[in-house]
């Protein structure tokens, strides 16, 4: 399934980059793997994503597919012979995309949020909004877990767990922050197994960004 | 296609049940419009979307679906014989969903903030957001417009029509505080026949709530 007419405008360090990456692994599709510098948007960049001005941005041919659910969808759509990143049933597809959507709105936004303030005690209240999301994420987890699944998706990697998965690296950064474990085995049965499974998965050598590297980025942009 | 199956927890007011109703209204469907009462929210409700708390949901049987797009996603993949939402195109589809979360995340955001807030100094940053959206939304539209289509989604209602058409009742409110029109001739020709032509739709009849009874209920929150 190797397809040279694709190009991913991303970024080492981006979730959202990484989703994407994810999602062509999964298919086994080869891309041109383009490294945007965030400071000096490229013209490419400009031109595929005029509205928002940012990566990722899918290019197949020459149409652009921008926001990385939209273009873990369109993959899934393509090239639909490959494993299934939704699920078949329409239910299951929308309850994916409920868990896909909570995990944005709720736990990410609040990593987001943490990471950029300096200050511990003011990143206390995101710090909780994270912990209360992931008590919610753990017990969706737990009901996949009593059905025998592995994952979110099911037996392999979905979309739940790729955008889920994608904030780990942004997980570790606020664990390092705040000289705590945010998922913890006490609280979290599931998903730390679950971690560590998404970790190892074929699908996902050579994606995740080490965290050292990570860590000096962060210290990078706040000097 | 009438099913009797179907339940729709929503309100009179709330442009996300709106979206779930044009959806219905555009595959012919018949269901059970149960009104709910924000401040005491029903059994049903907390039972169908434990999570969120929210309407709109919609009951498929006893499945519950939440969130008005996947609400409308799921409706469109389900009777998938009727007019369809999404366009058939996989490319099309990822700019439809483009499109409609630009109007979620960009518009509709600082529409709802703009309404909250009672200052009209401090209200303006939000109908300043909300102009450079709706300049960005008519480019859209113009593009379409070019290519001889009168809505959105081509020659019918689609996803990115249903998900700004239900905002215009908010829009109106939002005028109404003001004193000025938002959507006008001069900066948004388009947008304005657009509308007149989507508040005409058959689809929408009888679905448009009435102004006054949005500006009523406004006063009364406020009060």
């Amino acid at each position: 399934m190797a397809n040279s007419n694709l190009k991913l405008l991303g970024c080492w360090f981006s979730p959202f980059a990484l989703r994407v990456k994810i999602a062509l692994s999964i298919k086994s599709l080869v891309y041109e793997d383009i490294e945007e510098t965030l400071n000096a948007k490229s013209q490419l960049l400009l031109q595929s994503n005029p509205v928002h001005k940012k990566i990722p941005v899918l290019l197949h041919g020459d149409k652009p597919i921008c926001e990385s659910t939209i273009i873990i969808e369109y993959i899934d759509e393509v090239w639909n012979s490959g494993p299934s990143i939704l699920p078949s049933d329409a239910h299951d597809r929308a309850m994916a995309r409920f868990w896909a959507a909570y995990i944005d709105d709720k736990c990410m936004l609040a990593m987001v949020k943490s990471v950029r303030v300096e200050d511990a005690e003011k990143r206390k209240p995101y710090l909780e909004e994270i912990e209360d999301s992931l008590v919610t994420i753990e017990g969706e987890l737990q009901k996949c877990c009593r059905e025998g699944k592995g994952y979110f998706g099911g037996e392999q990697i979905g979309l739940v767990d790729i955008t889920f998965g994608s904030l780990l690296g942004m997980m570790g950064i606020i664990e390092t922050m705040n000289g705590r474990k945010m998922i913890v085995e006490e609280k979290h049965p599931c998903l730390v197994k679950w971690a560590d499974r998404f970790a190892s998965d074929p699908n996902m050598k050579g994606l995740i960004p080490e965290h050292e590297k990570l860590i000096s980025l962060m210290r990078l942009g706040k000097e």
